[in-house]
């Protein structure tokens, strides 16, 4: 998760350990060749990799631009997450309306916001490949949490309750049909919102680039000892491990920004954005009432509200 | 279909195997021409293709971005199908009421969320100019078959279909003036989602800058061998072909990226997403009617439910 | 039209021959002038040019982005054009219901969709500044020929046409008010697309930038001779040639890209596209009423259907 | 404005005339101390201006690109604004409806859709800073002028007064609810419209970032002649010229195509677009009414429309 | 904020005024070395900082590309608060209707009105984590303040209280139920823009790649007095630290525009854009009822219109 706290620069440059000694070995070794026994025919012009050097960075800005644009679409989702749930839990507040049921009015609104703060804990821990009934039994009943184990895909079986729910109130006369529709909408933008994820998660960015990729940046590692030698003796080394590294690092960045669902450190902090969500709709539904007081003494005359109603 | 398991780079590879040969031999006639037969002349500076290789690269560049953003288009849309699929099937599952023919109702809503599954299957394979109605008696009616057997667009003839009854539901009395009009919303997303595939089919990446890149590529390789020659010798060959390969396979992957649905192995994988997609429709349709016993059980005062009904 | 049938790089090549030419003469000259006449001061570092070409390949690529863009954008417009008109047709056949006036109904569900295909001819020729009434006698009465033909624009006018029928549907009580507003936002989404193609035809590049990238390039072919004849002599023609040839094709191609609507074969097919349109269209119409039929005697217990109504 | 008709090309040399005179004498200058005083240590090898060229020829292609979406966003927006009044009248004609104040009803749609080209024509003044009122008689009442004047956003106020007219016609029962929220959705694109120019308006390119390049261009310049001296003598004057002009030349454009709304020959051409949407406005309503009758007696059987209302 | 007035390049500088200093003192050593005590051998090509170059040359284009983008998100986030608080002052004051009770309607509009631009005010103040309650009580009910202060996101609190009113005033007939819905879509737009800001407040920018670019850049500079000295001689100094500068400027300023809520002279000038909203907030309402009297006695028969009502 990408939170300012953790600068995870160690992690990764682990990840890439093994090539860098790789390199070191390698380069090493031309530089005995050359200074050693005077294998001197093998310096090339430091023009050749110059080229190669070009093309590979294009590749590693285009692949960046890519990861970034896969990682910021994933943050921008799970940002949207937060909206519409923001959004669903003020219409259940405001467009549910049970005059002589109180009582089961809150419990409806109730039920239906936490199992939609369960839908985003399950959402994440499915992405993440999980089980995503872990812990949702805070949020849901025990029939919603037999209902949705039959599911292979438990969010869209969550997303299929609250549709029940708002059908059953559209008939009970709770809420009106326009309220009805406005309330789909927001279950379609959950929907929206869900099938976006599963397509980052779901969609390898393409193999043949990455994997040509890799085995261009290898090829010019290969090359720029030869470039180097001839100028630089032993201390060649050093410099042929700094540029390997920056274009390794680089590459190993854009592979870890692209899959933003993986249980990496530099994932999209699902769970956090989760609690976020979980704090909001909370202090909603928990003021609420006292609220209605509040206003009934406040502005309005509502005496005649509840005379209107 | 571009997913985690298959590695097509050799399979590409093969296909840019008659550029590597040509490129193989022309390189060694003239590392034989200089080495053998002195023609020395023949020598130009490597600044000259190094200028070339700079807007190769950035051609390259351009061209990979937009073959990219096609093929993640083409993704894009078919995610979109995914999630309007399900929505679809939620919309009919909470919106459509047959108080007195609840067998009925039943049976409407499955033919259509089936047909839907059906509509899948037929644009994935028209998109690829296969028979479109092949293996869709699974999930459509005979009535169904013939009619729409006879449209030169089949998928469009799917969804006039859908149209039809939700019309007749709306004249039944089934869904509300409302519902028919969100219903109609969501078709019209899936007849702007088949346009949308149908427009990345038929648009070819223009023709000219392809060719134009085609040919700047085997220019800069007629070139590089003499921009080497001077420093390599017969060493020259083996770099003239890794710097041509990186060249070509970049060349060669864009074409591949960016027409998605072509029967390749990099297409968009539209079966395995409509498989997807079946799963959760007839999970949601299986399951279905036992959830209504289990609500009228559950939270609410279900006498009271069927009452006002 | 860029189909995938035509390749028009010769015609584009016929469009640069003029510099093509004026490049071999001067090029020509300068190789007498240094090698005839032994003006050998003229030689330039070879660093000169590469500056000026590493600004212009960075410029040709940000002028090709944005000519591709306005080209996708316009099939973007052209494919939601399709999209928009079948779900027109579609809205119409499902939404407009006249219980006692079947025949009346058919010839107003004809007459409008046939309008909207007479639109899309209209548009297409319009943008090209072509007369946009021709041909459009078969899908329009001679009322709307002879009203349309006095405005300045006339598929501003046949959607005002559009307007006036669906007013007097609604009036007559054949669609309900929101199946009003829902085809009065689908006549919106026509006018949005419209003014989106005029925007594309009427903003011209900025032309500040498009000659300056002119004059960048003339002055970096000026340039290229004397930087590359101290190392090939009278070689240097040919290598001039190619290089100025790569400039001036990308320029050349870009400029062809960003006017979609000019009559040229890199247009946009909108014709083409305007005649799948019309199959779509008229398979659905033609078809529809024996499908009713179909229908009444297939899934549904139609005697109920036409009780209800 | 940019219209295929003016080349600014000479008006924008004229505001870099001061740097190229500087340049001038400067590059003179230094070819003055190198060949007349032989101060040739000065001279510095060509690399080092090439990569300060790299870095600055990527910061103009973003600066560029940045200019460029600005300068089309607000094309774009202008021409949303020709769409949405278009939308706007064909609305006002089909929907409003008063059965027997005819008279009445063609002065309100009068009033309000010359309303919304006044408004057009205020926003143009006002982006551009100058009296939003001028000229606007010849399309609003004196009451209008009269109440609006006293608004500090002019556009704003007339927005206003659309709403209120849009409330009285629903008062008055000439729209249904559904209309009324129609129309309303059109007044909110119309502000989101306004909103978007007056961030483009009020929003500077970041000037940390203008600055910037500025100081790199001038520090580049100030080295390139030293680069070249040791190559070229007094003919280093006109290349260094030539060079510098390029790179301030594509400055200078990026900083007029940033800022389209400053009474510029680069600008929206907000005016000539508010014309051709007067033109289209006036002429939907000068011949709506002769329509009418035209329709009545064409298609429909208009005894019974009349019966019906 | 980032206004035409402030041309914060000073302040900037300072920020980097450590680099500079360490990096002056770096190429003096360097210098003396080479110079006083002959350590000619680790001169090094100037091709090898060259390489780097154009890789860190990307990386920052990329970067500068994605803190534009950022900064550009946030400021059209605002300029949709704009136009969307205008909007919902327009909706309230022709939605809103109680024929008998036009004091309380005032009342309510004047309040819900108020209360969105308080709510502009306390989004500001958080996104800036500074109290988001100072300066409310210009706009607010002492009883709105106790309540909104017990959460912890106050805006989401202002929010809630906007649903709370408008539901009463649907309650008490004051506005129809598509009223409701669409004022409803005004305050999930409020919604979607305050979850868009915290998204750019709470995402940071990868930090791995802001760790690296600075890494790769440190490399640059550490290398280059190298592959200068060799020319320069103690000129070398004041070239290194030119170029040097020009790198950690673009690193600092696209640092500078990414995070655009903390406090700085860059920021998004939120407090700028509230006060505008206020002023055109207040204008609309004060003037209203002026206005209801204008149109009155100006083109309708209002007799009528009571009348009607």
């Amino acid at each position: 998760m990408l939170l300012k706290e953790n600068i995870p620069v160690l992690y990764i440059l682990g990840k890439i350990k093994k090539e860098l000694i790789l390199v070191t070995v390698y380069s090493v070794l031309i530089a005995i060749m050359y200074n050693t026994f005077h294998v001197t025919r093998i310096s090339i012009p430091i023009a050749v990799p110059t080229i190669l050097g070009t093309v590979i960075s294009l590749l590693l800005a285009f692949k960046s631009n890519q990861a970034y644009d896969r990682w910021w679409e994933a943050r921008t989702l799970w940002g949207a997450i937060v909206n519409d749930v923001r959004s669903f839990t003020r219409q259940l507040l405001t467009f549910v309306d049970a005059p002589y049921h109180e009582g089961e009015r809150k419990a409806f609104v109730d039920r239906v916001a936490k199992r939609q703060i369960a839908w985003c804990f399950a959402l994440s821990r499915n992405l993440r490949k999980q089980d995503p009934l872990h812990g949702l039994e805070k949020y849901l009943s025990k029939e919603d949490i037999d209902y949705i184990s039959k599911y292979d895909n438990v969010p869209v079986a969550i997303l299929e309750l609250q549709g029940a729910d708002i059908r059953s109130a559209y008939k009970l006369g709770w809420i009106n049909e326009f309220q009805q529709v406005a309330l789909d909408e927001t279950l379609t933008r959950f929907s929206n919102e869900m099938g976006g994820c599963e397509r980052i998660k779901n969609t390898v960015f393409p193999v043949t680039y990455a994997a040509y990729i890799h085995f261009s940046i290898l090829l010019f590692v290969l090359m720029l000892p030869f470039g180097l030698i001839e100028y630089f003796g032993i201390v060649e080394v050093p410099v042929v491990i700094a540029i390997a590294t920056s274009f390794f690092l680089i590459e190993s960045m854009a592979i870890h920004l692209q899959d933003p669902f993986e249980n990496k450190p530099t994932d999209t902090p699902t769970i956090t954005i989760s609690r976020t969500i979980e704090r909001d709709v909370v202090q909603m539904l928990k003021e609420k009432e006292k609220y209605e007081l509040a206003v009934a003494g406040g502005g309005f005359n509502n005496s005649k509200m509840f005379y209107i109603l």
